[in-house]
């Protein structure tokens, strides 16, 4: 076939050779779709491999491969955020597109990233970044294009998930879980960016971006881990009809003709969800993301959210779509963005400047866990101070004491400004017959 | 903003006022997505109507609309596949881009009249004629690109998956249940399309060629409605683990080494599925299609089927994409194909000509239930003509006799080619203690 397409990979680590893999595997069905032939160039990587093909070059200098004339399309898949952005800079430089699976680089630099490759009119393809495989990126890019996108509620970490999903099923503590997610290679030996949110809060600034046509700003993303979730909770929660998912969500909150409350919530969180959601139902590693668009209503988007396979596959959709980029006539003078897909969904001039919420602003129900002493009135004087503070209750349920003498009050109530719960908390800790601080978490019925 | 984009919407019906209400509702969503304005200049509609814009052209000739030079995109939602066909191939003729929601029209004449849109350079879309809102057309031929399918299951009629949920959700039998689709306008005065598995076969061949790269063969895809499903076979799948759903299936099968047994199983009909997969908990009017595909894995699509807000996000994301392509700077020269994802997702002389299986030729698991006297020795007889015909029994349930001496035995068998199956049911029929038709549901775990 005429017009073979170049590849270069930046990093051959799982992901790098799971792309290698994947070609190898799928070469005819990629010809098949795209009319032309896809061919890997060159690899870059510190170490030279004598388990890839001969015919392509190993270069240990990243930046020569990323600028290689040998070379259409760079894929890097590298990690971290200081190489991978100096190869990505060089790459659009000179007048490469690029393709990444990098969170963290494009939730951190993401705006400028994008800005540098509109100016020299290549595109920066990250389908990989968010969900692995769930291709979320062009779903919300150009199939949900002409919806006006309300929310976003999505298991964005598949670590997280595992986590939660054997804590319920198996009633094992936080601890064990994380220790044998370890072993199974699904958490980092420091897991802090999982279990911490962090990873998931990355994912969540690209997935507001285009879902609401904002600047990247992952620094105002609220970031809560499932560390603090304890067996207890997540029992109580099933009791009531709820299961506790790790979540990521994206609001975009109109006011209600307050304008210092209008906004968008950016927040990751330990959410209880009614278990009879399909999205509580998304168990072990799996990534769903489920969004609520006008006129669409609820899609829900599920698969795996990481592993070779997954990522490679939406490492190689964005190549089939640059494919077709390189196809087009004016392949020598590529200023034509007007018939691509703008990087954060909006064309960069419309990006808005809604302001984001901070913690306090944001709206949502929650559970309680209040420790009090078997007093009478105990219960009278929790529910008059959420009452006070026009709080709604949805549910309450009181268990026999466990230690003698005390006992667990478990409240849902209906969403609420964070600032009016964070007062009502402090005047329930201040009773006399509350024992211990009040646990909260946040809840969504997701409706 | 410059260049703005001028449609034409054919037919004003439900979807047809779904796409100008998204358009009044979102334009400036629209806007800031596409940096263009988008115009709807002229509609084809047989009565005049006073509730649209006054700057919009009514036309009651259908066929000149098509062809106006006042339009770069027709929107057909007349539906049929007469008049419509006719509309289609006019506007292509003429140099227009169609965006249809006409599943029938397409499954049977998409051969056609894609191979007249691409002789024109023109482009026929049509996300909206499977699945509704869910953008599995966009993800089949785009985002899964890189990945060789395997297999694909979909809940593809919203009546149907209403009409199951409802027998199995309240125990009501099946002619109550659709009595009340109708009355909520799910189903059809007529709703032979429906209950009898033609418009899930529809959506299913246009899913079977982009998976696999193969022409439209409506014909050839074997059948099953929801009619002769009753609450007692709902109650023992539920019993034993499953759920009854109307699924379609599009399955390549290897043959094993049997190249006769090599092909593409295109199937409709109710089908056993495992309680716990997420398949099985897509509820109502919902759809749902779950992809199978190398190196990916499982994914899973769920949302709205139909309504008026589905179909129209999805027309109007077909919108989305052409205008990119209007936008192209080659707009006056369209014939650069290669730049344009394949109708059928692989590039025409790339399609295949693997064969459809026949009826017999497929492998499924089966439920059965076999009504017999209570007599000694009847079990042993069927679990004998069973283990002869090498039909392995993965669960088996007898039940007390509901009549007097007689006992409904239910069996679950692994997959089998059916031709093998249809010899061991005559075989069991014939024997003395039988004393009904055996009733007989596929079966899939979908692993």
């Amino acid at each position: 076939m005429s017009n073979s397409i170049k590849l270069a990979i930046l990093g051959l680590g799982t992901v790098g050779t799971g792309v290698i893999n994947l070609i190898n595997d799928n070469l005819d069905e990629l010809k098949r779709r795209s009319g032309r032939d896809i061919i890997i160039t060159e690899v870059g990587t510190r170490r030279q491999r004598d388990d890839i093909d001969a015919t392509i070059i190993q270069n240990s200098d990243l930046m020569a491969t990323a600028a290689s004339d040998n070379v259409d399309i760079v894929i890097e898949v590298i990690g971290g955020t200081t190489l991978a952005k100096d190869v990505i800079m060089h790459a659009i430089k000179h007048g490469k597109h690029v393709v990444t699976a990098n969170k963290a680089l494009l939730a951190e630099h993401g705006n400028e990233i994008f800005a540098f490759a509109e100016a020299h009119n290549v595109h920066v393809a990250y389908e990989a970044a968010v969900a692995g495989g769930i291709p979320i990126i062009k779903v919300m890019r150009e199939a949900l294009a002409a919806n006006k996108i309300d929310w976003l509620a999505g298991i964005i970490n598949g670590t997280g998930n595992f986590i939660m999903t054997e804590m319920r099923d198996k009633g094992r503590p936080f601890a064990d879980v994380l220790q044998e997610a370890q072993e199974l290679g699904y958490a980092e030996a420091d897991p802090t960016f999982d279990v911490e949110g962090i990873d998931a809060a990355h994912k969540l600034a690209l997935l507001a971006s285009i879902a609401f046509g904002i600047p990247l700003q992952f620094d105002k993303v609220y970031c809560e881990g499932i560390t603090g979730i304890t067996l207890q909770d997540v029992n109580y929660a099933e009791e009531l009809g709820y299961r506790i998912k790790h979540l990521g969500f994206a609001v975009r909150r109109d006011g209600q003709g307050n304008a210092d409350a209008a906004g968008i919530e950016l927040r990751v969180h330990p959410t209880l969800i009614p278990q009879e959601a399909l999205l509580a139902n998304v168990n072990g590693v799996k990534n769903a993301v489920l969004v609520n668009s006008h006129p669409l209503g609820q899609t829900l988007y599920c698969g795996d959210g990481a592993g070779a396979g997954a990522t490679a596959s939406a490492v190689m959709a964005d190549v089939m779509d640059l494919v077709r980029v390189l196809g087009s006539k004016d392949r020598d003078d590529q200023n034509n963005t007007g018939h691509h897909v703008p990087h954060l969904a909006f064309i960069p001039e419309q990006l808005s400047d809604t302001p984001i919420l901070r913690a306090e602003q944001m709206t949502t129900g929650y559970y309680l866990r209040v420790h009090a002493y078997d007093s009478p009135g105990v219960l009278a004087d929790i529910t008059r101070i959420l009452s006070d503070a026009g709080i709604n209750i949805d549910a309450i349920l009181q268990k026999p004491a466990h230690k003698v003498g005390q006992v667990p009050v478990i409240i849902l109530t209906l969403p609420v400004v964070e600032s009016q719960m964070n007062l009502a908390i402090e005047k329930i800790e201040k009773l006399d017959t509350i024992t211990d601080k009040v646990v909260r978490i946040r809840l969504d019925e997701l409706e």
